[in-house]
């Protein structure tokens, strides 16, 4: 059996733009299998009482999580710009997702919304820039569009979001390695250790 | 003038039990001064409408900060107890430590509450265990506990508490270095880099 991380990810969060730059490289070298779990916060934020991100409901929280980012992202050299619009709704980006979940080209997908959002400042709710990054990993948007919509793709992102609540997950990025949960970025390479253990 | 990093902690705070453990090797080995200011979160989390510890007012982050803490302290070599009560106050070992804050033992007193706390199991609000603490680092606890109950101290520790609040502080342990706030024991690295930078 292959050693894998699950990697749980949430569209709207900044810190998980950090891990997706870099569960892939570190994944490899460990030799193990990233399984990608698009969810929505949304719903689990909503069952612990917030109506938004919880950086804009605590200011201070979030202006921290801002400069935070930005050194974290000069650290480890990746291109950041904060966006000028906190959160972006990433429901069709995690539907497109679901689709592609076990496809080969998933993790170029996650990349490229990801970028678009907190890199180029792009709005990732619009099917036009979610159709932009599908051409630029060579796939058809309408066609990819069109499953994603379909009720049994928004079925089963409900579904991998109820199980995330069930699993107590109550953030992004989240990691699973044999039924371990890990919250945040500054897990990862714990969290690749034990898969690899 | 000497590098140095101001650390803002909390006794009741689980997280900063780590970061009291690690600090004085991580900045002695940089060449950094620590410098101990102790504070109330009670406040602090009271302007963001909590009335206890966000680690019981939401259920799935407590029981992970748990795990995550055993996992840490494991993987760290620390020793580690959950405590029966939590949080703990924290009132009566902060303002002892805003009396030693300059003394040379001010490290080793704030190491012992958080050990009486997280990983002997024992009231630090009881004046008895302060006694304890402040016996085994070689301080008379009768003039240390009168000093520390003296309206002046109260006074700092309040000012301390409406400095960090001012300052952007939201949670412990939290770090200053050159005007930067790093919050959290996974950014103790990068803020003791950044003095020695």
């Amino acid at each position: 059996m292959t050693d894998r991380i699950e990697f749980w990810f949430e569209f709207a969060s900044a810190y998980s733009y950090i891990a997706v730059e870099e569960i892939e490289a570190k994944a490899a070298k460990a030799g193990v299998a990233v399984v990608w779990r698009p969810f929505l916060l949304g719903p689990i934020f909503a069952r612990q009482g917030w109506t938004g991100s919880p950086f804009n409901i605590y200011p201070a929280k979030g202006a921290y999580m801002w400069r935070d980012m930005e050194r974290l992202c000069a650290q480890k050299g990746l291109a950041w710009r904060k966006p000028s619009q906190f959160p972006r709704n990433g429901l069709l980006a995690a539907r497109v997702a679901t689709v592609l979940a076990e496809s080969d080209a998933i993790g170029s997908f996650v990349k490229g919304v990801y970028r678009a959002n907190f890199v180029e400042d792009r709005d990732i709710s619009d099917p036009k820039v979610i159709g932009d990054v599908l051409r630029g990993v060579g796939l058809a948007p309408e066609e990819t569009l069109i499953r994603a919509t379909g009720d049994d793709i928004k079925a089963r992102l409900r579904e991998r979001t109820d199980e995330a609540l069930a699993r107590g997950v109550f953030g992004a990025p989240s990691f699973f390695v044999r039924g371990e949960l890990f919250w945040g970025g500054d897990r990862l390479d714990q969290a690749v250790a034990l898969a690899n253990s």
